[in-house]
Parts: structure tokens; sequence; C-alpha cells
């Protein structure tokens, strides 16, 4: 955070996230969550830090309106660590209701632009993505998907909002930038404000779950909701942020280009297993100091991994957490029990993956047939 | 002429088409035109003065191989003289050949975001724009025609080109702009290059009829193609420059927006025929100094009208020309005779322009189902 700016695209990460609310404004969910009835495990565990207007949508949950849940993926490999993260809190939210719908935006053409991969690869791609989320428990029921490169109403929406953001708005909230990044932001605000269209039974609640770092797209979405209330009365989206994982490697983020940091949800539970064994931790320099002050799981992408996916029942992860503090858990032993849980988690997750393939070609075609059905 | 780049949204003259070939590169029409077999009558009158590429329409035509000829228009608006100069080389080129097809842009998002149209409204006016186009001879059975705010590969393909292009590029084309403009631009470039998807037939040589000021896109799209020609084979894309219409009103360029300049193909006769009579002319400061030194045609709006467009014959034109030098045409006679083919012209259009509105809302319906048709 050293700089005016945060950066959506960037490797960088967030030491501060106090600065985000002084000077970005993002809420505390310290002061909404006594009034959440069923907070989601990233909600109870401190995860989930801030939030944009997230009241409305449990006020949505609480009166039985109709809300959205709004992201997507960039198809151009499996689902890893961080994609599990946007998907369980889509999952959570999309559970917290029956008129909650999801929309899930399969980001085609980024992966074009960014990674070179022609729409016929992301495409088979994108199946794997959808059997993933599915297998993460998403209802199919009441979710829509759909591919940038064949939603004309995004781009209408990208391309109406471009006529009245200015260079010097987009430089404040992106820093300088070249045309194509700035571009690829407006059509992530259509994203964003899509489901309160017309056709899509018009303005509502909605909810993107996000990490930290993309703020900038919240703020630019909210602004132009704002901008274009008369002609669309769109109710400006509300989005809850959740804290980056750190990459297992001590990088500072989890990310697909720095092997070892991170691994996918699909790779061998063997593979996996190693990385988790190779990881660094929050431990002290010998077993005896360890022993006497006890390890450090605040600064542990170990205990990240417990924290954020692993440890499912919240007692368990209190108890890895104290266990290190109080110095009768080391490294070793943590890494390896963590290390079972990967590979038992892998191994029954691509058992369910594989389960869920026909169901996501299905998603993606019944999709694509109801969305094109839908009058424009 | 005075900046360092043209200006495609000004209401800025061209007064010195000879810098268009030294600075920018368009070439002669002069050199390719004896290879022409049946030129047109811009051509032929050099209202065409410059061109890209165009040889390799001409060999389309002589090899009997498939071409495009692509324009559109901003539906704001009935068709006046400069849309009507565009739409005359277009059905001279749809009539060159019978592979020739045609494709027509209904630019409803620019209207959008230019005029505060909606989508409704441009769609009413695009009907009748459409059968506009109709009653000055368009084939409909080689025209698709379709509206920017459904057309999902043009967006696809400006987002795509957005990647590639940087800031100086486009501020080197374009000079300094708002990203609104410049993604304008890059629509513009989808809409250029779109023919030649794979699911319009793959790659062919593409005409692009436009006024001088409208280079820059046509530059841009050729560097475009370039760059994009191992994904898409890319054949770079021609056009041909028109001289622009002088403001009847004495004002550098014929616009919408300056009353007086022009009229529209559905004003009423009568006001059209009161717009010539009161036109800015190339006549001398009495009669007696007239019938001495002759009129001045070549800069003589009312004049650049019967050659642009109501002067039929090439002899009537030249007649017209040569009797204004020679001083034996007067002004005011100049403008009854002009007034009166006027307002022939309209009554005549007018008539046919109604026996096509039903046959305009065909071709914008079958367009529509024939381009959904179309896997993408």
């Amino acid at each position: 955070m050293e700089k005016d700016t945060l950066d959506p695209w960037g490797e960088g990460h967030i030491t501060n996230y106090e600065r985000l609310h002084q000077e970005f404004g993002i809420e505390r969910l310290d002061s909404l969550l006594p009034t959440i009835k069923k907070p989601s495990l990233h909600m109870r565990r401190k995860i989930d830090f801030g939030h944009r207007d997230l009241g409305r949508i449990f006020e949505a949950v609480d009166k039985d309106k109709p809300f959205a849940v709004m992201s997507g993926i960039k198809p151009s490999g499996d689902f890893h660590l961080g994609t599990k993260m946007t998907a369980d809190d889509m999952i959570y939210f999309q559970s917290l209701s029956k008129r909650a719908t999801v929309y899930y935006c399969i980001a085609d053409v980024e992966a074009y632009n960014d990674n070179g991969l022609s729409f016929a690869e992301s495409s088979k791609t994108a199946v794997r993505n959808v059997a993933d989320i599915l297998a993460l428990g998403l209802d199919p029921e009441r979710a829509v998907v759909y591919k940038q490169s064949e939603e004309v109403r995004v781009m209408r929406l990208s391309t109406i909002f471009s006529s009245s953001v200015t260079n010097n708005m987009l430089k404040a909230i992106y820093g300088e930038r070249q045309i194509g990044l700035y571009l690829s932001a407006l059509i992530q605000i259509g994203d964003i404000l899509m489901p309160q269209l017309a056709e899509f039974g018009g303005p509502k609640p909605v909810v993107v779950p996000v990490g930290a770092d993309q703020d900038p797209h919240i703020r630019l979405a909210r602004d132009l909701a704002n901008t274009y209330k008369e002609d669309f009365r769109f109710v400006p989206p509300s989005a809850v942020f959740h804290r980056l994982n750190r990459g297992l490697d001590g990088s500072p983020k989890m990310s697909k280009r720095t092997p070892g940091s991170s691994f996918s949800l699909n790779d061998q539970p063997a593979v996996a297993g190693k990385t988790v064994m190779s990881a660094f931790t929050g431990g002290r320099a010998s077993i005896e100091e360890q022993r006497k002050l006890g390890g450090e799981a605040d600064k542990c992408p170990v205990y990240d991994l417990y924290l954020f996916h692993f440890a499912v029942e919240d007692d368990y992860a209190k108890r890895v957490y104290d266990e290190c503090y109080d110095g009768t858990r080391m490294c070793g032993d943590c890494k390896k029990e963590l290390a079972a849980l990967v590979k038992k988690y892998l191994e029954d997750h691509r058992k369910r993956r594989e389960s869920m393939m026909k169901d996501a070609e299905e998603l993606l075609k019944t999709s694509r047939k109801r969305l094109a059905a839908i009058a424009s």
C-alpha cells in the first residue's frame, strides 16, 4: 500500500488493511457483523474485513426481495485457492435466499488478450471451471453463466459508460494505464451492473465478493450506477472484501504465475502435498525457540490455509492457532497434518468435479439459450 | 488542415486536400482512375480524390471474387446530403459485382452517447434510414444491416484490439482525446473488420467509402488488420475518400448542427427550395462584374450541389460550370434552376422512400435473424 491507488491487475500485496478503510472508505465489516444472522466462514474468521453497502443485501434476504451475486473467472487455468475463495463467497450468498441469483462471467476476452488463449480453448477450460464451482456447491438452478465474448449487453453497457468517464477519473482510480486496461475495467463494470437491466428483472441489490485489490472496480461501478441512475435506475452495487491469500513460498500474494506459491484444486494431491510440505511458515529459527516462544500463526501462510480453507470447523482452526502460539505445535507436524487434509480434500474434490462435468456443460448450454432468448 | 491530425469528430473543414496525400499518405485517385472500367459519378467528377488500396477492390470485381462494402449511419435523424454521398458510393460498389456484400451499421450506441437517444427511438429512425438507402438503390439481397448495440462480434473485436493499441498510438492518430472517443474509434475498427470474420466467409477485401476527415479510422483499421493478421488473416481494408460538402450558408462543412448549411432528403421540398435560394454562392459583388469576370463555381456550394448530387448527367454539370465561369449564368437563375431540381428530387425520393418502408423493416428483421443464426 505504498501507492496512491489500489492495483487490481498487480501482483502487489496489501500489508496494511487499515489504510483501506481510512483512505478508500471501505466500510468495516466489524460493525455490521453482529447484525448478520448467518455469517459466512470468511466473515466469522475476519477473512472478510470490509464491505460497501453490504447491509442492502441482508435487508433483501430479510424482506425476501430478489438480489444478485456477481463474479467471474478468467478461464486461463484450473481453480486455485484464490478462485475458491470467491466461489465460496458466491455460494454462501446464494444459499442465503431462494431469491438470490448468481451471475458468473467467463472472461474469455480477457483470456485472449492477457494469455493469448483462443475462444475455443477458453470454452473447454470454462466447462472445467464451471464443474469446479458446481463441485464447491453452487446451485445451478439459480445461476446464469455467460461468456464475455458472447454477452452483447455487457459490451453495450461498457461502451455507454465510456462516454461519461473522463481520462482524469480513470487516472485517479487506476493510475496511468493503457486504454486496454481502462476498457477491461469498463467491461467489468458492465458485468457488475448487467443483472440490473430490465431484461433481468430490473434494478436490484447486487453483491460482488472480491479481493481487496479489486476495490477500484467497485468504486467505479458505484460511481457509474449513480451517473446513469436516471436512465437505468441502478442500485449502487455492494461488495464484500476478503484478505488475500499469502503465497506458500513466502511471497506476498498467491499467484498462478509464481509456482510454489499456491496449488490448483485439480493438481495431483501428492504434488499439492509436497507444495505444502515445502511451504514457508511463521515458525522460529529452532525447535527449542519455538517451544519457548511459540510460533507466529498470524504471519504463517500454512496457518492461512487452515483458516481460509481446510479447517472447516471453527474450533479446529482456533485449536491450530492456539497450539501454534503456545509452542506445542511444531511446523513440521503442522504441515504434515495440513498436507493430509489437502490431499483428502483434493481427492474428494476431483471426484465431485468429475461427476459435475455433464452438469457444467448443461448449465453453460441452458444459460446461453436463456440469454439469447431474452430480447435485448 | 492547420493541425497535425485529422479530426473525424470535428466540424473542421479541409482546405488543402493536397496535404492529405503528402502528410497522411492517402493515394491519389488520379493514377488509378484510367484503369477503372466503370468509374462512379464521384470518381469521374473528382469528388473522390484519394484512396487506400482501392485497386484490390477492382481486382476482386475483375476476378469475380467476393468483397465487402462497409459503412454505417448514426440514427439521429434523416438522411442528409452527406449521408447520401456515402450511400451513393456503397450502392455504386455493390452494383459492380454480384459478389459484393454491403455491411451497414446502425450506430445506435453512438446515438445514445452523443445524442441521448434511447435504443427504441434509434430503432424507429433506423427503419427510415434503411428506407432511404433502399430508395437510393441499395439491393437488399446483398446487404447485411445490424445495430451496434446488438452485434457482439464488433464489440468483441474492439475489446480485443484495445489490448494492443497504446495510448501513444491513439494520441498520434487522433490527438489527445477522452477514452469514450478512443473506444468509439475502436468500435468503428471492429465494424470495418467484422466482414472478414470466419462466420462471414473469412478474409476478403473490404472498401469503406468515407469523407476525408475519417482517414484516422482507416489508418488504425489497417494497422490493426496487420497486428492481428496471424490470428484473423485480415486483408487490410481499402478506402475511397470523397471531398466534403461545403455548407450552403458559407460554412466550411455541411452539418446537421448548422441549420441552413444543408437539408435532409426528407425535408419539405418547399423548405429545401428556400434553403437553396438563400445559399451563399461563388458569385461576384454585382451582376455587371459577374458578366465581365464570370462567377467562381469552384468556390460555390450551390455548384457543389449540382456537381455532387443533382446534375445527374456529366454534360449538364459541365455546362453549369462553363456558363458560370464565362459569365452567362447569374446566381439568382442558377439557384432557381437548382431549387426546382431539388424540389423534384425530394418529391420523387419521398415517394420512393414511402414505398420502401415495409422493405426496410423486412431487411432489418431478416438481417437480425441471419446474424443471430451465425454461430459465434
